[in-house]
């Protein structure tokens, strides 16, 4: 793929599309928008737009289509794999402005917004007219809602509520060629043709720029408490996984945490814990309801169960002080790592019966390599993100060999029934991956997907595959 | 597209694929595959074969690929639009002997079957181990998994569980090329490209044939109870279903029957039921849960809302035989139509706020029109199902000028906010009215999309688009 540099005369008609206040062309300006949270990768469009309507997204597609000027879209620049990033140079879309509440609509439990709402501020909104959107990644209270859709997100909750993709019911796409459509309909059903709603989602900006989205919200739960417990080792925390949810309780959230994640916490943010000596990892167990009763028979089930799997101590948090902690605590990890040590984390997911494995081969891995990692993560989705530590590792070993261990963590994950990205997404970084988990055949046909939407190959190019 | 009438000597060969056993060509033993459940429709393949693993599929679509030969795959032909019908002759590939059970995974709580298992075989091999499969499609005792997936099917219990499409984790395709891939992974979230698993939902056998499927399943639910409310008007029972989810309280079934539903089911079926004079429609209400008293008190406000909408009487079931009448009410009403009229089923879909404006339209098109119809469905998901009498319509008039009244009620659909198929699909009978919905630049992705998978369009030539 050749791309064209965009020349002064185009840089003068994509400007007048937006006018000049949206859009961004002066080095310094640029740099906001030349890197994401993965690592610490940069690369510099030529232009940023921040256009503000429908209309304007078109236009600009259509001007850059016509002159195979390569186009990066952009959220909030949140990402883990480095998807928003310009690395054609080029133009970048960014969707800041298209930050409107278009409706809330009570009756039907549906909400339409922007792109570039903010996915706590949605939240808000929802739980303002007594409904809920479960979807809250670590990033909600900056992340845009519409790189959640493009990615797939995950978070916390998936495990009782899903993934973005049980939420999503339509997108206003504006495709590589400018043409806009309506993928899917209003409905909670849909039965008619290919299904482009659930295509989009996690196509991470390679087959069109969603403008609109179209969400299904639910009745908001009224009750919760979280259950801390502490275990010898990541491998018996991991074992108890699976055998919490043959009790028929399905848990709103059961995060795993190793010894050293909560380490870190306590010793960079200055988090207030009771670490004993003893407590090799924690399982962080939320359920939540509209009865209490309830709640707490449930959690007597989900006890039993971890005393059989040697949990050595249950904290019961049923106050909001002690429930906020707790959350405080595990939604610190993300940036006690990244603060405080050069790293790369990598999004494994499998079978939650395979974690006891998962967790045992990393670290072994690890020993092989000499690398030391921090995991912790969504394990009633069996979904563990692996920090990778740089620690002592040499830079040349860091830059090199490493990528032999990381493929060797991802041959492990694909071996136990998973796959290399649980809702981080595949984006620039992942991509040399890939082959791991698909044949020539299955790449091929995700390229022939992109290639209906986007004959000349100008829409974030260089991502995925 | 030119397809070739298989030669006698490619009929050997696809024989010899599958072994004579397994091979049907006799015109007599055709008829059973020259149809399915949607109205009086006829399509004679050449020949239909039964293979009984994913290798002779493979080599069934590499000859058929190889001497253009369309293959129509076809699960248990309980279809309602055709999809499975060989509309240009050639192969048919039924899925029958395809119906083992491969695993039950009660650590991970999934099942992996093949497709011609029968759906309701599913359920009760998941409730045996104390886990629920909660799609139940209205033809569960014959149809077959591979078809609900290739369809997308609801059901009754959409509106809480959701589509097949929420439990599909993974699914082994042969493409029409004859190559093999997995789609995905057997993981609960999934954000490592394109995500061909949901392509696949919903694509009715137009891009590849399924040949092993991998479900999650979840805790059994041990309680619950139905109302049966009735109303003066359709508009009144259709107005009350949006109001009883602003209680925060979803439940688990909500069917809407319009009085002469009933009134079918009793004359027909023999259906003992107290049908009163002023009962205009009704509102069928499952609540499903753990807790009875909590089941209880959801129904209290469910009641409060029914009144408040000038319900007239709500019938509370909570004993076995109760609900169970009350099923066998509700399920007997597409077989009543079927059996005791010529009729078209048409599967509207609307956001469920919008269900009064819709059944108000499609009764004053129907004056107009000069047909009568029978309304029930799935309205907790706005799906309604409308069957379409012939009663004294001329045959000019029911071949001919209906196909505009059809046209009129797709119209008002989409205009709602809706699409032409909630669950039934596009196949061979609605794609004369996917104009309505999609633009040209929409369907030619759809076709894109097809041609990646299956350039020489072979595969369920003549279906979707």
């Amino acid at each position: 793929m050749t791309f064209n540099i965009i020349s002064d005369q185009i840089l003068l008609r994509l400007t007048e599309i937006v006018g000049t206040g949206n859009a961004i062309s002066k080095r310094e300006h640029l740099e906001k928008y030349a890197h994401d949270e993965t690592e610490d990768l940069r690369f510099y469009p030529q232009i940023v737009v921040c256009p503000i309507n429908t209309d304007q997204v078109s236009r600009l597609m259509l001007l850059c289509n016509e002159n195979m000027i390569p186009v990066t879209p952009r959220g909030a620049g949140t990402g883990l794999s480095g998807g928003a990033l310009a690395v054609h140079g080029g133009l970048v879309i960014s969707m800041e402005k298209f930050n409107k509440f278009i409706e809330i609509d009570e009756r039907n439990l549906q909400a339409t917004v922007e792109p570039g709402v903010i996915t706590e501020e949605l939240m808000n909104a929802a739980a303002q007219k007594g409904l809920l959107f479960p979807v809250d990644p670590s990033s909600k209270g900056s992340c845009f809602i519409g790189g959640n859709v493009a990615h797939g997100s995950g978070g916390p909750r998936v495990v009782k509520y899903g993934t973005i993709r049980e939420y999503v019911l339509n997108l206003e796409v504006v495709l590589p060629t400018g043409e806009v459509i309506w993928t899917g309909a209003n409905t909670l059903k849909y039965a008619a043709g290919y299904n482009l709603t659930q295509l989009m989602i996690g196509s991470e900006g390679t087959l069109g720029i969603i403008t609109k989205i179209v969400l299904k919200l639910i009745p908001r739960v009224k009750d919760n408490l979280i259950m801390l417990a502490s275990f010898s080792t990541n491998e018996e925390a991991c074992a108890a996984v699976s055998s919490i949810f043959m009790t028929g309780v399905t848990p709103s959230t059961l995060e795993f945490m190793e010894r050293k994640s909560v380490e870190w916490v306590i010793k960079y943010d200055n988090f207030q814990f009771d670490l004993k000596p003893g407590a090799g990892a924690f399982l962080m167990i939320e359920l939540d309801g509209n009865d209490l009763d309830l709640l707490m028979t449930d959690a007597e089930k989900i006890n039993l169960v971890l005393e059989s799997h040697g949990c050595i101590e249950v904290l019961l948090a049923d106050t909001t002080a002690q429930k906020d902690a707790i959350w405080r605590m595990r939604r610190a990890m993300p940036l006690s790592v990244k603060s405080n040590s050069i790293y790369k984390e990598e999004d494994t997911v499998v079978p939650r019966a395979e974690l006891p494995k998962l967790i045992r081969g990393i670290k072994e891995i690890g020993l092989r390599f000499g690398f030391d990692s921090i995991c912790y993560g969504h394990a009633g989705d069996g979904n563990l993100h692996v920090n990778i530590i740089k620690g002592n590792m040499s830079d040349i070993d860091w830059n090199t060999r490493l990528k032999d261990g990381i493929r060797e963590i991802f041959e492990l994950t694909v071996s136990l029934g998973g796959t290399i990205s649980g809702e981080h997404g595949i984006g620039l970084v992942q991509r040399e991956f890939m082959s791991i988990k698909y044949s020539d055949v299955h790449l091929n046909l995700m390229r022939g997907i992109k290639s209906a939407f986007d004959p000349k190959g100008i829409l974030n190019p260089g991502k995925i595959f």
